[in-house]
């Protein structure tokens, strides 16, 4: 199993659905030459109303598939995960090594020298106190404030998200964020971007910074390949591929608001 | 397996979740000394965005395990599986009668003599055309408008059910059928029945009749346990017992929203 890595192994990426491929976007954005492989986990999304067990038992099937893919790097995509199963990845990766979207976004929130700071999540995310845990183990100066905001995902899914409803949304789950001058919110779902602009709107003249952490998750991959001279020097664009476990054409019709363009090949994986 | 029928044996009842409490409730007000045994499969949950063959596969299993659990009858509180697996069960049940909300919900809108019909419904739900096929069977005269509301189960699932954001949500999602006089309106979800009050308010002062599925479900459980002589002949109030494929703890929080009081044991079951 312990081969001499190689630089042309695809990276993994996964997720309990189709937000991941918002980290899939923004790794293909910064490292275009790069083979991707990508699982969204669609027969048991969302994972935001899951207990750790079952997101733990799920994130261990998958992270033998993709090691079974021969991966050279896996990255966490999803939230839920990061915060309760990321220990589950690490063991059944092996010597991969792995990426969370929560170690990512706290780094990137730390970086702008933020003292207040939001978090937004799914109930899972939020509930785990994940977020708080890493921020504090860096600076347990900071202020920070955590929401659960379980309708986002849906909205996100329906393509709500700049009108009255998710305007109404946003502002009943942030109002007290606006009242304690919160300077920057982390994005802790992969849903999330695409409310960027109706946040800002809706903190119009505060300077809040929105941190997303898809961004934040493909420059540590970026850093990690050049450490580790794992960077594909292929000069073709990547290959990408896309497994779910349901609905491979509800993922396909979706998949565009989420990556930029449509996918145009998804299979159907039946993990247990 | 094809022993004599007992009425003290339990009405097995199941869902994807805990919308199908509200079907145990309108069973329990009817039937208040029938043994009841539920199933929410909320390791699953939501059905309405999963496929046929995911929902057929999971329904199997609970129809398996309502068996061994000596069941009399079988209700499929769960629209998605009505919709698209009630053969599945059906065939796993064997002798079992089953009875499913979407036949109960038509034959109480074919009752009220509307002319104009309106569901609404998941995703699954809805794109299965299962309620406008059981409609059309009775009376191919009738107008029939369907539409979607995937956003309705998460808001329900919050407590949002009167709110700003609950209000504009129906009147984005029930515009055409407020400009295309429909007379009655079916609950095809059992997260539903939560909305019923707010959907009265937006149709105000138009004669519109709410049709809600579990107390049509209940009134067949009733006849069909008269006509089989298996009427629960015990005087005490009959058991409940509760089992889920996740998060106890959740469902225990959420259930008086539906129940209208707390289940106080409600049992973790791994099916697959």
């Amino acid at each position: 199993m312990n081969k001499t890595p190689d630089s042309n192994q695809p990276i993994g990426i996964f997720d309990s659905g189709i937000g991941g491929l918002t980290v899939v976007k923004a790794v293909m954005k910064k490292l275009p030459h790069e083979n991707v492989i990508y699982f969204g986990d669609t027969a048991h999304v969302p994972y935001g109303t899951k207990s750790d067990q079952a997101i733990n038992r799920f994130s261990a099937e998958i992270t033998r598939f993709l090691i079974k893919h021969d991966v050279k790097m896996i990255l966490i995509a999803c939230n839920s995960v990061s915060a309760v199963a990321k220990e589950t990845v690490t063991s059944n990766a092996g010597s991969i090594p792995v990426l969370d979207v929560i170690t990512a976004g706290t780094q990137a929130a730390i970086a702008t020298g933020s003292k207040s700071i939001g978090v937004i999540g799914t109930l899972a995310t939020i509930g785990s106190g994940a977020y708080e845990r890493s921020l504090r183990q860096r600076n347990n100066q900071l202020q920070i404030k955590s929401k659960a905001c379980p309708l986002l995902v849906p909205l996100a899914e329906e393509g709500w998200t700049d009108n009255e409803v998710a305007k109404n949304t946003l502002s009943l789950y942030l109002s007290e964020f606006m009242q304690n001058n919160i300077d920057s919110i982390i994005l802790g779902c992969t849903h999330y971007p695409l409310f960027t602009s109706t946040l800002q709107a809706l903190f119009n003249n505060r300077a809040v910074t929105i941190i997303d952490s898809a961004d934040s998750i493909a420059e540590m991959a970026q850093n990690l390949l050049v450490r580790h001279k794992l960077i594909n020097t292929q000069t073709s664009r990547g290959h990408f591929n896309c497994f779910v476990s349901d609905r491979p054409q509800r993922f396909r019709e979706l998949s565009e608001r989420f990556l930029g363009r449509p996918v145009p090949d998804v299979q159907i994986v039946n993990l247990a």
